[in-house]
């Protein structure tokens, strides 16, 4: 369990790869532990109990994805709570600024949360090692996805009015996310070294912006498969 | 995961031990869920990342067990929301009113919450047939007793002014359980066949009081254990 994998003990060597881990590793698994104590709690104000447990489900897997971070950064030698504690004031921010209103906030949330990760880690594997990249790809299941975007299509098919108010609360959802993302570019280096990596030296707020205009490029592209204006 | 064990199977075919299972189960199953939801939000409050992450992973171990106990429903051809939905006003009702002010009394909840379930379940084993009673004593393990046992002594010990404030906690607590466990009592016949089982004709009311006095006089014995007035 807390054994480092081969292919990546190379790299490993290389102080700077191990501090960008460490980093990486650090942002995920805060992410992954806020996620499972946001979605459990939100879980409680589900229209049926179906849809309550559904969410309990995802939330323990969040939980699940934590424990192998973790795991990854114990065989690194780094304890879990050091790498995570400077990511803690970004995420907690972002999560205080975007409190659902209800159930179905909650869900676009959830949908937004793990389109975003999925896209931003999309964006950084080729960058990674091959284990770190196997690590996230068992991280980031097509299915948690599916279901909640299968759950909103029934929810907005049932309710058009829904369609307005959750349109305007992706925008803000997002907006908060990217505002997060470059803050955590900026406080740290290791998103601004990723995003350069191989394109010479650009201030770190530069080399992040790609990034975010990708990811507000892919979270329209939902919006409007969803029927929604992004 | 869903065939119904062959010795249950038997007592199966007695519908009226059905019936008592099912609503054994139902409350079982609300009750693990609830405590899931309230656990892992309440983790959120935690002094350090550490018990943070200690509260998430026995929120976890609520998840699993509420699984648990839906396959075995399952497995009897009984769907777990239907089962569920009868103990659900008396279950929200205790979490309603004995919303944590802090992370200990959270901590002395999860701690009270437990004992009280465990000794519950310890005084119905003996009139259960051999398979609930192995599902019963997996869910109800040990360990998690005395992880919150053991967090709660090195809080007091930390900070000898929170024993007065925790044993009114207690108190109210225990309070709270008693009304609701009589509630269900004298709203489900299952509480009352259960205790009156071969004693003859009594009120529901009347069967489930020695079971409160024996839950009251239990959890006074554990907080003589912490030091704390209960």
């Amino acid at each position: 369990m807390t054994t480092v994998p081969s292919a990546a003990a190379s790299r490993l060597a290389d102080a700077g790869y191990r501090r960008f881990l460490t980093d990486l590793f650090g942002v995920m698994a805060y992410g992954e532990l806020s996620a499972f104590e946001r979605l459990s709690f939100d879980a409680r104000f589900s229209p049926t109990l179906h849809d309550r447990t559904t969410l309990g489900r995802m939330a323990v897997a969040e939980f699940r994805h934590y424990e192998l971070v973790s795991e990854r950064l114990a065989g690194m030698g780094t304890d879990v709570e050091t790498a995570m504690a400077p990511f803690q004031p970004a995420i907690d921010a972002y999560h205080q600024r975007t409190r659902p209103g209800d159930w179905y906030e909650s869900l676009m949330k959830a949908y937004v949360n793990d389109a975003i990760s999925a896209d931003f880690y999309r964006t950084v594997a080729d960058r990674l090692d091959p284990d770190t990249r196997e690590l996230i790809g068992r991280i980031h299941e097509q299915e948690q996805g599916d279901v909640l975007l299968g759950r909103l299509r029934t929810a907005l098919a049932e309710d058009p009015a829904l369609g307005s108010r959750l349109a305007l609360w992706g925008r803000r959802l997002v907006g908060e996310a990217l505002i997060q993302t470059q803050r955590i570019g900026v406080e740290h280096s290791f998103l601004g070294e990723l995003m350069r990596d191989g394109r010479g030296a650009q201030q770190d707020a530069d080399a992040v912006a790609p990034l975010l205009s990708r990811l507000t490029a892919n979270h329209s592209r939902r919006m409007h498969a969803l029927g929604l204006t992004a």
